[in-house]
């Protein structure tokens, strides 16, 4: 961490700073210059508030170098996170397939998807009982009804499920779900992730619309802080300019996370765009590019004109993107491993 | 509403979607052309789910023309709210002056700050005592004990409190607060939006940081749609490209919302750029752009040369800003009314 | 197009506007509301002034359905274009490889590059000649000396080069170079384009940092309604809040830019993020996602400790790559055509 | 300037890089850290390439400090710089106000303008001649007749005039322009830049779409490194996702760009939004905020009921805006100077 002075800072303003900042155990170094003076602080500074330092009177910035994430470091972990889930595994250099419903509709709708996704090569079913809706007067989910049929599906097919928490009141309704999701509204819902620090259930952890790497590497750290070390990162858009897709795929953040940190790191195509033709290429991209596993929308609702959604796919698209992207992780991994 | 047929769909198609459509009580036109057929629909559409609509096999496209939001639309609601805060109001044409410390830190500080301010003008007092921060390691707030040293202040200075509450299961301990603040994080926490709309206790909700105006405005009308109505918008600043500044204010979206709502909007020019020496200049410019108000965070601790805030006034500082905002505001107010 | 009419307009207002559009031969259907009236048109809306006609007084908003691009459209025109350069072609289905330093230094470099990256399977060589640079103290290229040295390897290697353009002023000097690049940051120097449209020379058009797709492909309407069909898109990042990449590489415009237009599409890896550890993942990305072509920036300097490039890969670097995106290109072709 | 250097770079590397770096006459400080190295470069450090240094083997990363700009710094220049233009300049602490049509349409047009705007207190006059439009099929302005006509208008009310260059080409066209203006497409276009350094006329510099404020100063930077001293910034609207309007006012930019440099600094309120019903309050916003003067769009065409601009003012409207920016001003101005 790099502290920059104020030119015009006296002596025992600086001394009483580097006092301060013995209690992090941390080497300081002095340049003193005649424009600038700068302390370097060597050592683990994850633990050292930076807005509290950058607020101090003689302080003009501060410039982090490491990393303010310890426990979601690759730096200090350098293997691969392998997430257990159910009969199943994230991380492990295998490809987790994670398929479903948008939302939960019925028990015929989820068991019918569940069946053919399995059947596809998934290894994990998606619903969703709890929508966040931008508008109040939108379909919410089923709620508690859904988590059933959710579950049901589970017990027929064996698959182990992920649904998405929206606030801490529901952990008693998750004792059989395998995944818990935390949404990209939620992602800085500092008091949910607290608490799910405090389970040993796999979290899959959404990034939010705007917030950076960064920032979803310290929300994976509030988890993990607890004693969760269960995390699966999960990238799903973010927002900018463009307004042809609903948010754009930063694909970067597959291989950057990756790099990062030593958890598993999985895409959404669907919530990405919003445009279910985007999500064959753009899975094939994220699996070229390194991705731990995919979450892709499918539904299938033949009896109701009404319910193709924009971003989902047709179990029968599923097994097209699902036998390709399969092909591309294989072809990959054997030119690798020199096969 | 313009609903964009695909060109390839069968008559009985479109004629399903229009007696689907017959239960929102619409009027449907018809264009037929030989590239696109479109319908319009006319009347009230707030209560069509879009995405819906959007995601059947016949559309191409929806366009809406009418807002989504209804109760907290100008279209439904001419006048102007007022939002009843103790012994004041916002939004009634006057200019409201939250100020306060960032966090509350202790009893002294707290009561100092309260009475400064209030020598300066300020109606209402603001101060934290739970805190979302971005780092598990950072500190987290008073929390309870600091909502103790808040309402100890507000019963010293007869000064009403705004402060932010993080999660549902806190309300309790906000019985004594006149205004609950929703921090930007919590901007789409719709399950506490719902809760916030069980009450009549006035809510500040704060943009989020990639929020668009009409999400603001629908997540308004969650707390609406739920029968309370005493809502204030608070623009922050929103996350763009630009380094220098923590995020720009959003200047425009407080002409545009006062067209767009009934609803008072307030700025927070400390937390919209993270820079104190900005804070005067942009209380300035909300004012001249028509604000209710401003929220601005003072802070006073001679004793400790490490706490003076980058974002925050000194007390002598904001009686500055107190006074040239109060000028410029009653300036405007007697060129409009003639005076 | 859909005009949405002010509700205050008057029946001979609305009679002088449709008569006014009845000069672009477009059907036009009014639907008469309570609160609204809307014209659709329908027909070829791409001539029509979509600003003209919202600045008109009784006109509250306009919204497009069609495209307002005809030439770059491939609804007027399914076929892929394929763009002639020198001996190779770029769009027939193939993978065009363009690799080559970022800034031309000394014949030596750009010589010894060209070879190692045709012995790799690169098919074009680029190289810097006139450089864009943020500072006036940054070196700005070599000139006109540096193209000749360009043309030089060109001879050499028998690799056709493509080389960017800053002023109208250099065309004379572009007379052997291949392909025309038109930067990031004149992909509206709208000047610039309509004389490239005059010429029948390849343009690789790359998208602006804050441009849409729609503003790229109206970027390529200008070059081809000057009647210069030789145009290929080129996605490199756009800017977005992200901090960690210089630039937030958009992989959904490749396919997206694929289905709207019939141009060739290619991606640059390098300048997308500004990091060369990512150059392999986005590469494989792209490939994955559909792309035509890659351009990849490749230096050698052994001499010079200095002088790796943050963004460069050396040619044993791209040599790995150039495999990997070879195969995976073949693996996806193969089971496509059922091979 | 600070260099983080690789943990596992050799002494030797280490002291090659501090012999390269004398050529810059700097300072440089090492601190030796077991997880890092790191340099501190105090001095000028504004001709130093930071990409070239970042390139290099042995670093990891480098964080500028001092500004790259100079000639536009305020911190080698305290003075604020005032601009000679005509009769009248820009940034002496009074306020400039542009006024006249987005383009020339007719002499009738212009002049009438002309006359309304000079009444109203506008001190210079503005019209597009030369008009950068998305679309090749949009009107693309009345070029050299255009130009003038606005010299008409001038020689008839003695306003100094305002006027947009596209390219270098157009200079001899511009002799008796009084500001040349360059657009926010053109704001890196450094060649174009350049040229305007090696005039002494008045240059309006628009901040691109999605330059950063350090962006804008550098292109500052590139007139006044040829000599060129009369430069003045422009702040008219950054791209983000609020689709609402067509950009977004970064208003932040006019206190901090004060800060920044010691050039004026003006508003264009007309294209920040392209909604002509926020010019108003976003023109005090402005003038608030501190800035040196605006630059507004006025049209007046009552023959044509097809041609009221949507980001336009009537005569009627502006002189309602002039009147209450220069009482705002004006009441600054005075309690400030205790007046």
């Amino acid at each position: 961490m790099i502290v920059l002075i104020h030119k015009d800072s006296k002596p025992e303003q600086i001394k009483r700073l580097i006092e301060w900042l013995a209690q992090f155990n941390l080497q300081v170094h002095i340049s003193e210059g005649k424009l600038q003076t700068i302390l370097g602080l060597i050592g683990d500074t994850s633990k050292v508030d930076v807005d509290l330092v950058r607020s101090m009177e003689i302080v003009e910035d501060v410039k982090r170098i490491q990393e303010p994430y310890k426990n979601a470091n690759r730096k200090f972990h350098a293997e691969n996170t392998v997430v257990p889930v159910g009969n199943t595994v994230v991380g492990d250099g295998g490809l987790t397939l994670i398929a479903g419903p948008c939302s939960i509709e019925s028990e015929e709708q989820v068991k019918e998807v569940a069946k053919a996704v399995k059947a596809s090569g998934a290894t994990m079913l998606r619903g969703g009982a709890f929508k966040p809706r931008t508008s109040p007067y939108a379909f919410q989910g089923m709620g508690a009804d859904g988590l059933k049929l959710l579950l049901a599906a589970k017990a027929e097919t064996g698959l182990p499920v992920v649904t998405e928490i929206m606030n801490v009141g529901q952990l008693p309704l998750f004792d059989d779900v395998d995944v818990i999701q935390v949404g990209a509204r939620n992602m800085q819902n500092f008091d949910l992730l607290k608490e799910l620090g405090r389970l040993r259930k796999p979290v899959l952890l959404k990034r939010g619309l705007s917030s950076t790497m960064e920032e979803l590497l310290m929300s994976a750290e509030y988890i993990m802080a607890g004693g969760n070390e269960n995390v699966i990162l999960c990238e799903r858009g973010i927002r900018t300019f463009e307004t042809y897709t609903r948010n754009t795929l930063d694909i970067s953040a597959v291989p950057l996370l990756k790099q990062l940190s030593h958890l598993p790191v999985i895409v959404d195509p669907s919530h990405a765009t919003g445009l279910s033709k985007l999500v064959r290429p753009l899975s094939l991209a994220a699996v070229a590019a390194g991705v731990d596993g995919l979450m892709i929308e499918v539904h299938n609702n033949p009896a109701c004109a009404l319910c193709d959604g924009p971003q989902s796919l047709t179990p029968e698209a599923f097994d097209v993107v699902a036998k390709e992207v399969r092909l591309v992780h294989e072809t990959l991994r054997n030119v690798r491993s020199g096969g």
